[in-house]
């Protein structure tokens, strides 16, 4: 189905900086991925950096989602805001809209919506917040890209919405399989990164916080990986997750 | 053509509030209008006001077109600002993919787009932002709304957009035929716009600010009128309006 | 002490609106009240704004204090935000001190600190955000305004600031004597303003949104009252509230 | 007098990241200047880093003076945007007021008041908006630094202000001796900074975009040089700057 994966894939923010300010190595990354988030505006991104973003994700094949973000550039869309759901609703679809209109103009298709940072949270917590973000998804019947989540399973199948199941493999995990937020998990090394991908693609295993193992639960299914631009290591991580993900692919889904 | 008038129409601009501040009485307007221009949120407009005021166009039968303005909340987009002109090409299309993705939502199409304030006066007088603009209609197909300008109209000949000529009746036209910014005009009372439609559209003729007569040059072509939503007499204004453009249509293009 | 009131005073939020959009009816409430609160730019105000604002308020002999909010225009300040305790000090060191540049040049004293809608409920719940608050205002040395709070008073003592306790008389209390927030509270009529007033002053009695009456605890001593510049009937309201105070005042604070 | 110089400095322009955003290397330039130029929101920079680059300049023995800009985060504040001459003053007073609240909480005087960006270049061109600036200057007390300009000394002197003229190193000059624009300068080497401070303390002349001499004016008096942070040689241009002042101040000032 368009805009779920057939093989295993990497995803990455992209166009993350606004105006003057940069955030990632972007035109080094890409070379490394295969699917591009890029920010929208609201916590980063700005018309003229998205265009770019677009122009650079198409000249390198890199399918491009929509990253849509809560309002809050001082706070990278990072700090809780309580946003009424039809604000939500609104300004999810503000946000993918105005992506769409530089994806039209470069004629790329719309591959999924993969919200950043604290939405990605809000989303998972609260039912009401995940349907407005779906409905938004409704309109332009695209995946939208979230960790294991039962309930997003759930109600993507009652919009008839697919549903891409993401890893991280930068940040941690909790016991309870729970992405950790950026700002309370170890930064990963390159090497740890490599493993891990490996290790979710071939034993559908991952390493939690308190030092144990999880079941992932792809079961051999592809899937789509992560890889935070914002990081120091960030060009590093994207290459050693590079790696280890060809190395997946050639034993897992070549034909 | 799509977005080109086949009779006398009515256009205001709507949506100009933000969070809790508002502007016109859009409630009460959009009973006397063909065409709403909504704010992307560039100059005014947040996303839950352009959500909510698409849907009251569709319920209406008015038309919507997207209102893009200079990145200016303080100034309402009214201000000068210097803008490079692939950051004005960036943030046309920014603004009206964000408003088509609420037409999307609800099955409206895109009429046209209606630069606001200083973008429109900004585009009149420099070509490669005009050029900018254009670009960014191109995208979508649908007009631009102007004031007769013989530059846009050969510019809008080589991309192949449609051209709808636009007249003001709320503020004034200086000698040489060119419209005169809300802050230098004077306003015009209910009875003066009754006048100016029906002489605009039945003599072909519009008085401008030194006392004497301009040639409008619609020649008998049916032609789009600007109510600005912002003034204090508003509602009457397009009351007004309407009643003329009512009587002007029953003469000239019934069938 | 400075800042403290030897009489019950009336305090209004005033300069709330931002660029070209208004909000209350600034130049007719001024003439009915002690103090206005100033919004400083982050849920509302401009420059420009507060600079006009501070020199309506010297004329007429108004009494101008700091009304800091989240930043946060598109939600008045009035969502909820996660903001770390050494931004919050930060964020509301810069609006007073923004608001300190007009009354400085305008030769007007600032009078205190009064934290606008979703901050002065933040920092009532959350000490920590209570201490950043604090420690703001120990730069200026002005009491911060807010309603009956033993953890203020407490840290307000600590910090050796002047604590000034204010009463609500245009929205709801709650059975358990806190302040429920404009969202949720049934509009007061102008006449249920006054005889709140009057019932506060001289029975130190305020009825509560179950149906009772809560003892105040001002017990003879003068207070402030806030009036909302923003709601429907905000000039009726002032007048009223202004009534009761004036007749008040005569009965328990002549000499 | 407070704010002048009694031998040559380096003045610098610091804190103009925002939120996540950084953008030159404050930590190590800190180490080679005498003067910080605190960006204070408008243009870049946030309370929260206002107040970490005041902390930090205190505990270098570092000056601090307000830098406010346009408001205008996605330009930079190097884009024209016309603003009304009260805006203006309304603006500046703001700034330099938020500003001054972090100062006054670290206890370190306000030194200066230098404009950023287009506001220098807008208030050397248009003597409305200079005396805009002015005025806000007065309620400080405070010199507004900027390059040779008669109308500016003139203006000063009306107003009883000091005057303190600049000279820059990193960007050009041309043959009229007006300073040139960043994005339309050639990037200075550290080599070219270096010889560029000692001929015009030693010789009193500057090097121009069209190959000649310049006669700097300063005569002997001490001065105050700008480096600019944001380039991306900004941290060796400070040395060589640095290595410079103080070999012509060991030979020129030295008692």
């Amino acid at each position: 189905m368009a805009g779920l994966v057939d093989k295993i894939e990497i995803n990455c923010d992209m166009g993350e900086g606004f105006g003057r300010w940069k955030m990632g190595p972007d035109e080094e990354l890409i070379k490394y991925i295969d699917v591009a988030n890029v920010a929208c505006g609201f916590h980063a991104g700005d018309p003229s950096l998205m265009l770019k973003t677009v122009r650079m994700a198409k000249q390198h094949n890199v399918k491009v989602g929509a990253h849509p973000g809560l309002q809050d550039l001082f706070g990278f869309g990072r700090r809780r805001i309580e946003v009424d759901p039809e604000d939500m609703y609104a300004s999810v679809l503000y946000q993918v809209g105005a992506l769409k209109a530089f994806l039209e103009a470069e004629g790329v298709p719309l591959n999924h919506i993969k919200p950043h940072g604290e939405l990605f949270f809000y989303m998972q917590r609260d039912a009401v917040i995940m349907d407005a973000v779906l409905r938004a998804a409704v309109v332009y019947k695209v995946p939208v890209y979230a960790c294991k989540n039962e309930m997003q399973k759930e109600m993507c199948a009652k919009y008839g919405l697919p549903f891409q199941e993401e890893l991280y493999v930068d940040i941690d995990y909790n016991a309870q399989g729970a992405l950790v937020p950026v700002a309370k998990s170890k930064m990963a090394t390159p090497e740890m990164i490599y493993s891990r991908v490996l290790a979710c693609a071939l034993k559908d295993e991952r390493d939690h916080n308190e030092g144990g193992v999880l079941k992932v639960g792809f079961d051999g299914q592809p899937f789509s990986i992560c890889i935070h631009s914002d990081m120091p290591t960030a060009l590093q991580n994207a290459q050693a997750a590079r790696k280890a993900v060809d190395e997946a692919n050639a034993k897992m889904f070549s034909k």
